[in-house]
């Protein structure tokens, strides 16, 4: 590493970092005690020292303070922190909170924390306005803000068009680096965007031809051209594209910051790696959530939207759970002669409905993540029937043998070992084939894939147990 | 956006990306076809076709053309691409394909290989051989780099320590700009590493205090002193830190970089975003199994692998399955006596176990992703309760109601409606507590919170339905 060297050449004493802030954090979240100080001099109306606290703080843990808020209170530390309110602060908060506290200000407030902030950062916040609010808000930005506002929002939702900033750098590429940074130099401090990290360079028709690395472009002699020292290959993403696709070409290639292009292949933006880290855990959570059924919903969410997102998916599990009933029902007779059926029927369906869970979720995910493609999809649907019928056979043999024992019934250890296998065999073909269909239907198979899956194990594992019962046993 | 006024000045005409390139690929998944194609060069062993056709690629492509074959047929594809197999592909590869590919090569080729890589990727391949190959490479390396990454192996797993890379730049904090690019052009290309976006700036004592955008650097004068274009507060990260934990730095401060700090607080690497878009992903990705019971294991695990894995939650859950049926059994006479007891009561334990895992699995990624603090717990279990109570009495109702009219005995229908509510209620809680308690046990969340959970309600579900049941119906 080249530090020895150069730090051999010097030798003054450095400061160290800001101690108050260090304060207010443990662990890289805000301290408890922290938070109650600033909620104790809120209360007391001090907001000098609610701005004092919050002084040395970043702008993502101001963030940070105001989600701990209890949400009837939000509202008044925003006040309370005057100035301290950065435009950042907004953007670096979450989405739910982040509306709430929108709906208590003014549109002209809202339009002056707006023209703070890069273009994309604003979109995000007002793509979450109800239209009304959209509207005031938009009329009170100045007409150039409002119309690259309006613009972003004219692409679909979840695109990179809305992703995007239009500050960048682009320079044609009969320059040499020399020019590039008598240009950089030149311009007036505002001209230009601070972010970035990458130089586009473009051809006469605008379209980029390269992407210039700012540390190629510092080490190179300024008589070098930038087409001899620019990354030729390069991933270019189409407005369009969406944000989940543009994060698999970030993660895959290793991108800092990648260019943005319209239909006609010209510049138009540039979406750069600190906006693609929040979309990866976002897009991940999604994911997640779906799979469980408390859709969107985080923490912050507002009761009644948890209520009526979950209740949906309650309400549906409630039909499934219906369904497998009712296929219980037809063997009433059989359970009234033989209540050990009873007793042990809900085993079977429930390694099934965690056998065909464990798959699921893999498959959804390798769905997700652009892993399971066209061209292992049937070595992958192989594999994981070979695991369902070795672990079958495991889980069948424990319970089988279990039950033969306990009840003293050897016939009806064989039913439910019979049954179990077939469960889980089942579990696992539902698992990997259920999402993979309801993909190439293209349906997001982490909404729905659960609901299909416990269906099918619920219904085949109660309808293989006690129909072979009443074969075998009675 | 500063480009216009820049091209206006030129007007030359550009190529255009790689043709080659866009021919293999189609929404940035390698085509079934370009797949083919080359698997039947590689049975005709034609070497030079498959060089010809990964020729265009880039190197997280060419990884991905050989996770898309055959496991059996990895090697001779490896083998079949001599110099296209760039160290980056290997680094570029899924851990599990990778692990199968080295185990076929000798130490002196896989030795030669990590010689191309930065010591982050270095590191990250070796961790995972296996004790006697790990041994053999290590022999088989240059002693500096031999040096560089058993002293990485010397950080805990899936730390920072690991994740750094050695390579970068360091400055004193009394130099120029000018004198900094006079550095950086003046050093012999391969003394510096390409791949930095920052310069951190150090005191005597090598104490990082503050970070230099390049893009500060290049707009500046060159007269202007570092430490007043530098970022004086920033993150700096232990070596010992969880990588989860860095990567929530990250997404929080929006940071392309950071400085890694031994205990004295000394400046010894840096990590950079691309590696942490990848933890992002796989500590998400790690979590969604987990809570499925599928453990770690993604579709390219070996499938003795993911049947030990997978195997071992299914015997647990049949545990608690059981556990569950005794719970029935307590209960054989009432369900003799009433067999509509025996096709109600999965559906008490289903909605309760779903209830649940919403629940669960907000409350897990929350505590994942430090959303979920000490300031706000009780917040978040209050609301988690009305929301149980809310849900909980609207499917009591329509269960409830249904199963008065369809088996005509109102009793019934407020038995199962009760225990609806009363399950779905500690669902909720259980939902919620479970999760929290693990985490204050330093017990990963993820791993264990669904056993419990699902056992609780299973039980519950039984119990209050069935026990109600034989008091009032009976």
């Amino acid at each position: 590493m080249s530090a020895p060297d150069a730090i051999s050449e010097s030798a003054t004493d450095g400061e160290v970092k800001d101690p108050a802030r260090q304060d207010a954090l443990e662990d890289g979240q805000l301290k408890q005690s922290f938070v109650q100080e600033v909620e104790e001099a809120l209360e007391r109306g001090d907001d000098e020292e609610v701005q004092a606290l919050a002084a040395p703080l970043h702008n993502a843990d101001i963030a940070d303070l105001i989600e701990q808020f209890a949400p009837q209170d939000r509202a008044a530390l925003a006040a309370a922190l005057g100035d301290q309110l950065d435009p950042e602060v907004l953007a670096e908060m979450d989405d739910e909170v982040r509306e709430d506290l929108i709906d208590m200000l003014p549109p002209e407030q809202v339009a002056e924390v707006l023209g703070g902030l890069e273009t994309d950062d604003a979109v995000a916040i007002v793509e979450d306005l109800d239209e009304a609010d959209k509207q005031a808000v938009l009329r009170a930005l100045e007409p150039d803000e409002r119309a690259a506002i309006e613009e972003a929002l004219g692409y679909p939702e979840e695109s990179a068009g809305r992703l995007m900033q239009r500050d960048l750098i682009a320079v044609p590429q009969d320059w040499d680096v020399g020019r590039v940074i008598d240009y950089l130099r030149g311009a007036e401090p505002d001209a230009l965007t601070d972010d970035f990290w990458e130089i586009y360079v473009v051809d006469a028709r605008h379209h980029p031809i390269g992407t210039l690395r700012l540390s190629h472009l510092l080490r190179s002699p300024r008589t070098t051209p930038v087409a001899q020292i620019m990354e030729g290959e390069q991933t270019l993403v189409p407005v369009g594209m969406d944000q989940e696709e543009v994060a698999l070409r970030f993660q895959k290639y290793g991108l800092i910051s990648a260019a943005v292009v319209d239909a006609s292949e010209r510049l138009v933006g540039m979406i750069t790696v600190d906006d693609i880290l929040h979309i990866i855990q976002q897009e991940a959570d999604e994911d997640i959530r779906r799979l469980s059924g408390a859709e969107e919903g985080g923490i912050h969410e507002r009761t009644r939207d948890i209520v009526r997102q979950r209740l949906r998916w309650l309400v549906i599990n409630l039909g499934t759970a219906v369904i497998a009933s009712v296929v219980i029902g037809l063997f009433a007779g059989t359970i009234e002669q033989m209540v050990a059926l009873a007793i042990l029927m809900p085993i079977v369906a429930s390694l099934g409905g965690n056998a065909a869970t464990q798959t699921m979720t893999v498959t959804v995910r390798a769905l997700a993540t652009d892993e399971l493609t066209s061209s292992n999809t049937r070595r992958t649907i192989i594999k994981e029937i070979r695991v369902a019928i070795i672990n079958g056979l495991a889980i069948a043999c424990l319970i089988g043998l279990g039950a033969a024992l306990y009840f003293s019934m050897p016939l009806l250890g064989v039913v439910i070992a019979a049954a179990m296998l077939g469960n889980i065999f089942v579990a696992g073909l539902a698992g990997v084939l259920i999402p993979i269909a309801l993909d190439r239907a293209d349906v997001d198979p982490a909404i729905s894939s659960s609901v299909f899956v416990t269906m099918t194990t619920d219904v085949m594992g109660f309808f293989m147990f006690l129909g072979l019962a009443s074969i075998v046993l009675l």
